[in-house]
C-alpha cells in the first residue's frame, strides 16, 4: 500500500486539529452532514463524523469526534463520503492494543467501507464523480469522508448495497484466500469452519458451495444453528456443550482435509491432529485472546503457553500444511487482493454468494457494535454507518 | 497399505531361510535366473536375488544373497518378476539407521520397481499373467522376484521401458503432490528447485511445464547446468560457488512463491525467509545429513540445531505456508497416491513428461548405485537391475 505513509500523514494531520473541534457532547448531538464540498467556503475546508481509538482498553476507547480540515484528494486519490462500515475483529484486538497493524492512537480505525467518489485527485481517470466504491486500507476508514489510492477502491457491482459492500472485502478475500490459495479445496474434501455463524465463518461457508460436494463442520452456539445450516453447514457442533473433535471424528474417522482456525492456542494444536494426511490447517486469528474488553494478561499467557509450535522434522513426518493468513499483513499486495476481491465480486453477480449482515450501528454505539461482535452475538457482519438513524440511510441506498 | 503386515512376515520367513543360502562368494557369481514358477519341483520352491540391508552403516551393508523359499502370491497379490527397481534418498537414509519407516535390519529395501506379472493369488481379476507393472511397497522391492497386493501395481503404459517405470513412483508422485497438492502451482509462478538434477529434482522441473509461464530457479553444481536447463530450467544457480539466496534475490527481488526443500537445517529458513506473501515451503527430505557413508553425529546435531521451527503467532503474520511432504508416510493411502499415479501416467502418455535415467547398475554393484546418488553424481534416476549385464536386460525389454 504505496499510499500509506500518505494515509498515516494524513490521519496525522487531521488528529491535530481536533483540538479546534466542539466539546464531546456537542459533537455527540450533531446529526447534520458537513457542508458539501462543492460549497462556497474554501473548497478544502470541511468537517465530518470520525471514529477515534483514543487509547488502548475497553469499548468507550473508541470515541466520536467531529473534525475540521482539509480532505483533498492528492495525485491518485479519490474522496469517498462513506455509507457502511465494516467491523472486524482485527478491530476489536486493535482497540486492545494486540493489533501492531494500527497506528498508534489516537487513530481513527476502520479496514473496510464503501461509499460515493465525491472529489478526484489530479491524474484519476479510472474513477468519476458519483462513483459507488468499496473501500480497502490499513485503518481510518471509520470515518464520515475519507481519501484514498484509487487502487484501494473497487467498484460496487449493480443492485449491491452498501452494507453488503462493506460486509464484503475483509470476510470474503479472507475466506477466499485460505480456502482457494493455501487450502486448494477440491471436490469431496471435508473442512472445520469455527465460529461458522461469525463474519469469515459465513464467507467461508458460502465459498465452500461453490466447490462440489464439500463437507462442511461448522460451530457456533445452538442458537445459531439454523442459521449456519441454512447458509450451507454439513453438520452443526455446539462447540460450548460438546467436544468438537470428538464430533468430527465420530462422523469422519480420518479428520479433515482444512481446518481454518481463527482461535489460537490449544485450538490450533487440535486443528494440527484433525487433519488427514496432506491435510491444511490455516491459522488466520487468535479470538482465544478477546476473553473481556481489556487486554486478559491471563488468556495471553495462557494462549501463549498452549501456542501450536512445530519443527521441520515432525512436520515432514506428518504429511501436512500449516498455514498463517492475516490479510493486515497484505496491505503492500493491493495487487494480489485486488484480484482475489474482483473474482468474489464476480460470484456475487452470478448469485454464488451473498453477504449477511448482522446489524447496522450508527458510529456513535461502535460500543455497542463492539460488544455485539466480542460477545459473539453476531450472525453475519456487524456494520457501522455515519448517519445517526438507520431510517435516513436506508433512504439514501 | 493392509498388505505391509504380511509383507513384513513373508520378509522375516525368506531372512530366516537365508542361512540356507549358499555362501557370498557363489551368490556373486550366480548370474542365472531361477528356476521359472511352472517347473515340475514344488511350484512354491523359489530361489531368488535379493539385496539384503545386514545393518546400519555404509555402502558395504547393502549385499546381495540367494533365497529360496515359498514365494506363493496370497489372496489379493500377484508375483511379480522385477526388472527394475528404482534407488532413492529414503533408501541412503535407511542404510544409516536415519528412516523409521524401513524395518529393522535385516530387511530388504526398495519402494519402487517394475516387472512382469507372472503368478496370481486367489481373486485377483484385474491383473493377468504376462502384465506389465509398476509396483509401490513400504520396503521389499530390491529382490529379483517379489509378491505385493495388487492395489500396489499399476500397469505400466504401451511404450514405457522398465528403466522409466521404475524411475517415476516416487520421484514424479513425490514431485506432483507437492506442486499441485501443497503448491498449488499456478501461471506465472516462480518456484525454487533445489538439487534440479536429481530424481525429485527432474520430475517437479518437467511437471512445473504442465504450467504456463513458470520461473524455475534450479540448484546444481555448474556441470549439469546444461542438463537441468534442458530439462526446462529457467535460471540455473550453482550453490557451491554462489549463495542461492543472493542469486534469487538479484532476479526476484520479492522471492518465489514455492520454494521445495529436500535439504533440511538452515536451508529450509533461508527456504521461508524468500517466500513471496502466501508463499509455500515443502520440506521433503533432509539430505543435509547425509554428508558420508555412515551416519554423521556432527552433521545430525548441526541439522538439528539449524533446524526450522515456527508457533502460530509468527505464521499468522507472515501469510506463509510450510508443509512437509514424505510418501514413504503416506503409505496406508493407496487410494490416494494411486490417484496420483495414474494422473502422471495420463501425463506420460500425452508426452508431458519424459524420466530421466542417469545410470543403470546391477544388483551386484548397489553400493557404486549408492555412492553415484549420495555423492550427487547423478543427473536422474539410478536404477537397480537383477540382470548382472546391462547387455542382458535391454534385450528383454
Amino acid at each position: 500500500m504505496s499510499g500509506e505513509e500518505e494515509a498515516a500523514a494524513q490521519q496525522q494531520k487531521t488528529e491535530e486539529q481536533k483540538q479546534d473541534t466542539k466539546p464531546e457532547e456537542d459533537k455527540q448531538n450533531e446529526q447534520q452532514p458537513p457542508p458539501a464540498q462543492e460549497a462556497e467556503k474554501p473548497q478544502n475546508e470541511v468537517s465530518y463524523k470520525s471514529l477515534v481509538l483514543s487509547g488502548y482498553g475497553g469499548y468507550d476507547k473508541v470515541k466520536l469526534q467531529v473534525k475540521k480540515g482539509e480532505l483533498v484528494p492528492k495525485t491518485g486519490e479519490v474522496l469517498v463520503r462513506v455509507k457502511a462500515c465494516g467491523l472486524n475483529f482485527a478491530d476489536l484486538m486493535g482497540r486492545q492494543g494486540l493489533y501492531d497493524r494500527l497506528p498508534s492512537p489516537p487513530v481513527t480505525p476502520g479496514m473496510e467501507c464503501s461509499g460515493i467518489v465525491e472529489a478526484l485527485g489530479e491524474g484519476v481517470t479510472d474513477r468519476k464523480i458519483g462513483d459507488k466504491v468499496i473501500v480497502m486500507n490499513r485503518a481510518g476508514l471509520w470515518q464520515e469522508v475519507v481519501t484514498v489510492l484509487t487502487s484501494h477502491t473497487f467498484l460496487m457491482p449493480e443492485g449491491m448495497t452498501f452494507e453488503e459492500a462493506a460486509a464484503i472485502p475483509v470476510n470474503y478475500i479472507t475466506a477466499y484466500m485460505m480456502l482457494f490459495d493455501f487450502g486448494n479445496l477440491r471436490p469431496n474434501q471435508s473442512i472445520l469452519i469455527h465460529m461458522a455463524a461469525g463474519g469469515v465463518g459465513i464467507a467461508a461457508t458460502q465459498l465452500c458451495q461453490t466447490v462440489k460436494d464439500v463437507t462442511i463442520f461448522g460451530t457456533s452456539s445452538a442458537s445459531k444453528h439454523d442459521a449456519i445450516k441454512e447458509n450451507g453447514v454439513t453438520h452443526t457442533i455446539d462447540y460450548r456443550t460438546m467436544d468438537y473433535v470428538d464430533e468430527i471424528r465420530k462422523l469422519s474417522p480420518k479428520g479433515v482435509d482444512i481446518v481454518l482456525d481463527p482461535l489460537g492456542g490449544s485450538d490450533t494444536c487440535k486443528a494440527f491432529n484433525l487433519l488427514k494426511p496432506m491435510g491444511k490447517l490455516i491459522a488466520y486469528g487468535a479470538a482465544n485472546l478477546l476473553t473481556g474488553q481489556k487486554k486478559n494478561l491471563m488468556a495471553l499467557a495462557k494462549t501463549w503457553w498452549n501456542q501450536f509450535s512445530i519443527n521441520a522434522m515432525q512436520l515432514l513426518q506428518s504429511n501436512k500444511a500449516v498455514c498463517g493468513y492475516h490479510l493486515g499483513y497484505l496491505d503492500e499486495e493491493m495487487e494480489l487482493v485486488g484480484g482475489v476481491l474482483s473474482k468474489i465480486l464476480d460470484l456475487y453477480k452470478q448469485g454464488k454468494i451473498k453477504p449477511r449482515v448482522d446489524s447496522v450501528w450508527p458510529f456513535q454505539q461502535v460500543g455497542d457494535a463492539m460488544r455485539q461482535m466480542q460477545e459473539r452475538k453476531n450472525i453475519g457482519k456487524v456494520i457501522l454507518v455515519p448517519e445517526a438513524e438507520k431510517e435516513e440511510k436506508k433512504e439514501e441506498n
